[in-house]
């Protein structure tokens, strides 16, 4: 069996860098401790293990197939796959129990999800979406919804998905045209086209509830003008009974990557027979999708940081087993060849890839935290939580994504040759996660988010709090001469932010708001390295209270050492580019707006 | 047709940048001119048309397929390509009138290779490697060999590869022990197995002449010990019949990319009946064969960068014909969307690309006029320019490959989801392109080879000519005002090289060599930079030249306007990574050379 992730690490994160028992203080997981937390995350390993990493390679030979007819042909390891998962919880566990949950936090939840993604990340999303979906429908649906289709999907007999993307709209949905005809108050008829559907209509489960974003008749226009539809492929008739209800599966797009999940074209309406069930108020659709675009974006950066970490496994199992050339210096061909490992470029790549997968994980399950810690405080505990979410979540999707496809690359560099080969899997977590910079917003999108509205929302007081809590972790570890160096040197960096941020506000004050976005994808560079610079400050404080207690075994304090000495090699090679991003977003000069496209020939 | 690449900047490279007449002025290459040049790289964009660029595709889709009894099946369009390529001179052409060629500067040939790369870079490798294999053997084998071989390679009916790999050593070439037992001065028994031999053998040609390391009985340990073969797979008797040589083709490797390019597991003297042909003297197989390796490297990079040039050109069409969404602080809905390359994001990726693309192609074909000038004049001035080739191999291998990269993954980026669906081709130029930085020596190697061997050779004479030559096109870019911020940049860049090597140099005076070596990697990256700089430098020099010249057409104008805009683009969002690199070198901290590898669990 392959090493697809670090069951240590994962401990560690939870239960220190995190510590989830924090959580348990409240009424809502006030049913759950450490030791309950941890069987179930090691029941989703083994569930992982024998159910979904097998198939890992084999999904990939074997692509998700178009009949022609309609129909979505999947890997016949998928239904198992959902019934396992969902008998087991790991669709609905976080529900209330009201709503047939276990009201599981986030992070547990999410921990296992991250596990399902390391070892198959094709089959992830399946799941994933249909926890969101029913999250959804829970949220801003009615009693009646949520009776008609949650326990079906959690039972994973009915898939959920979300219907966004039109052909001719793509990232910009205020120019979604699907539209809603009222037939009554609740019921719609829809019509339109949604493309790159994920989890679309495929054979693993007998019916899809589609969540679809449309615009009723005379709706204002823009994403002012959008309302929220239940879409199910066979609607609930008064008897029970499911009919048809006209929502066809034009085609399934070919991939370079995540050949096991269907990506999949839906015409709604094409024999004027589709019914829609609006969700919640007219109008209000594109704000209620953001709860679960929100969830699936932290989701996509959890899985891009999945695939990292599995690729990082791969490649160091590699190195520590393949005997490869002489260190540098050693010229006598008769000593024996050493284990690539002892090549210092190969602990560079390894580093990076440890630095990179686990920083990112870390910052995703601080976001699961965070997202935990708003459903059980108040006031404005519960703001400040909400704020800090809103702007680390664009951080952490693209920071997995970009960082992640540059780990995996390095995976397959440790590899040589042999990387580039199917015979191994770094090839296709390379090829899987490319797709994870364009899930749910590409980078660009995240960028303007990030710059555009989380860092001056409410006058800038989400940055505010993001600034303060990592000062406190730079305060906490200034105290500590190992740790003092990345502390200083992130303290420096918040500064370069400021020094930024003046900078861009002065554009935006002269109402140059082209520019002031123009390097938005800088900015979102920037900043993500100081958050991830900031995660391994978190990390390495923890390691350092662990190895200052007395009792350790050898493999443990190797374990902690290792967290600090990655802080180092991340606060050496990495945090440095932080003001090579900055000298750019100072450089006035503005080159990115340029109306005279053959400059580009 | 796609457009796959840009015939203008062809021309701006070859007649203006670097320019070819120069080369027309000595004896050898004294029967062509610029017209004629240009005549035969339209001639290679015609052929590429025709019989290349349309199969990219579908080899990609109908990929090399090994039968299990030691035939691989390649596309049927290769045996044409092969033909109709060879008929053209493009194995041969830069070969001496007397063994058949044309004496084409390498220049023409590379140029003409480098659209064949852009245009199906899976078929251009069967060419390229046929050159280097005629080239090897006319430069050290015997009149009776180049007769025997030679004739054959330039006529497409045999395939020349070039066979170093093998499974235990991998990169440590020192470690090979594929055997030579002598039967003769020059006839060998050969017995051995070479792996990763790309166009080994397939069905497109009738015969392989693999030349191939091996280490005959008794020879000293280590690469002094290392011979070179001529060793067919079916060998000439001497009455000219063909019979078989006991070269088994075991396998072909499954690959992300280059599907359609044959990768293949050979295996010799199966049955105690392989011959192999000594070429030149024992032991000194691994000097000649650096003759094919360093061409061969120069040809990796020019493909990486042709790869990323085709998937530039994609994406630029792409974004000049999407409509979606509306530039920054427009929030009127009833607007009509704007083309994407309006977004100020876009034009970032855009320009990232070309600057990328671009500058590589043109170290290219900088290195390929060093190459020729090595042939034509004698004395200090042939050994300075051979110096400067080989300090810059490395660079120009390594900067295409990695960052070619990056530019295929913004070329996905531009065009969204679509761009990870094989509906279009950048994810295949992505795949593709993935291999550039492990063939002919991995980025690590080549990064021990410039920091280890280039940067110290002849006292640093190498890299002392580098800088002066640097240095010459800064002193001439100063006096112009628009071109002086990034030639006083590249200035403080040259000093940041001796700074960081000042310090390295630290290292290895006290015999610390493998700190000294720990950071080559990010000794190339930083040295990359500042060398793309320069070649950026030197087209901006080009283009103002041009734009003050009177009669210029609107899109002239364009076209070196663009130029100059991507080189203060180049200035402003990479040029500043040179200090982050420079920093992480300047760091005394050494973190990668661990004894203790549980730190990385």
């Amino acid at each position: 069996m392959a090493r697809y992730t670090n069951m240590d690490f994962l401990r560690f994160l939870l239960f220190e860098v995190h510590p989830i028992k924090d959580l348990f203080q409240y009424e809502r997981f006030a049913h759950l401790d450490e030791e309950q937390a941890w069987m179930m995350i090691e029941s989703a390993k083994l569930l992982a293990d024998q159910e979904m990493a097998p198939f890992f390679k084999d999904m990939d030979e074997n692509p998700v197939k178009y009949d022609g007819k309609g129909n979505v042909l999947t890997h016949p390891c998928l239904k198992r796959i959902i019934t396992e998962s969902a008998s087991q919880g790991w669709i609905g566990a976080s529900a209330n129990f009201e709503n047939g949950g276990m009201q599981l936090p986030e992070m547990i939840f999410s921990t296992a999800h991250h596990i399902f993604q390391a070892a198959n990340n094709g089959v992830e999303g399946y799941l994933g979406l249909s926890a969101g979906a029913a999250g959804l429908i829970t949220s801003f649906g009615n009693i009646e919804q949520i009776g008609t289709y949650v326990p079906k999907i959690f039972a994973g007999e009915w898939q959920g998905t979300m219907a966004l993307t039109e052909p001719q709209a793509g990232s910009s949905l205020s120019d979604i045209t699907t539209s809603a005809k009222p037939l009554n108050a609740e019921k719609y008829l829809i019509n339109g086209q949604k493309i790159f559907i994920s989890g679309g209509q495929h054979e693993a489960c007998s019916n899809f509830i589609h969540l679809t974003l449309a615009r009723i008749e005379g709706a204002p226009l823009g994403v002012k003008g959008i309302s929220l539809f239940i879409v199910p492929k066979f609607r609930v008739k008064e008897n029970g009974d499911l009919e048809y209800n006209d929502v066809y599966c034009a085609g399934d797009f070919q991939k370079m990557g995540q050949k096991g999940y269907a990506t999949t074209h839906l015409s709604f309406g094409d024999n004027n027979d589709c019914i829609g069930y609006l969700v919640g108020e007219p109008h209000k659709g594109l704000s209620y999708m953001f709860q679960m675009m929100n969830g699936a974006r932290i989701s996509v950066g959890m899985c891009a940081a999945s695939v990292a970490m599995a690729a990082y496994q791969a490649s160091l199992q590699y190195c520590l087993e393949r005997p490869q050339g002489r260190i540098a210096g050693e010229k006598d061909p008769s000593k024996e060849p050493t284990l690539i490992i002892n090549h210092a470029d190969v602990q560079r790549m390894l580093f990076t890839q440890k630095a990179i997968a686990e920083g990112a994980l870390s910052l995703g399950l601080e976001c699961n935290k965070l997202y935990d810690l708003t459903h059980v405080v108040t006031g404005d505990e519960k703001h400040n939580y909400w704020l800090l979410l809103e702007i680390l979540t664009p951080i952490v999707k693209t920071y997995s994504s970009e960082h992640g496809s540059r780990s995996a690359a390095l995976a397959i560099q440790t590899l040589g040759g042999y990387g580039f080969t199917t015979d191994f899997p770094v090839q296709q977590h390379y090829r899987d996660l490319k797709i994870m910079s364009l899930y749910e917003g590409t980078t660009g999108i995240q960028a303007i988010d990030l710059l555009g509205r989380k860092v001056t929302m409410e006058k800038g007081n989400a940055l505010h709090i993001l600034a303060a809590t990592i000062q406190k972790t730079i305060t906490e570890a200034s105290q500590d001469p190992v740790l003092k160096e990345l502390a200083e040197q992130l303290a420096n960096d918040m500064k370069t932010i400021e020094k930024v941020l003046t900078k861009l506000y002065g554009y935006s004050v002269q109402g140059k708001i082209e520019q002031y976005l123009s390097d938005a994808t800088v900015f979102l560079e920037m900043m993500s390295f100081i958050v991830i610079g900031w995660q391994w400050l978190k990390m390495s404080i923890s390691a350092r209270k662990k190895l200052s207690a007395p009792g350790l075994s050898v493999s443990e304090k190797q374990f902690y050492q290792g967290k600090i000495q990655t802080s180092e090699f991340y606060c050496k090679y990495e945090l440095p580019h932080v003001s090579a991003f900055a000298n750019t977003l100072l450089n006035e000069k503005e080159l990115t707006n340029i109306k005279d496209f053959p400059i580009f020939d």
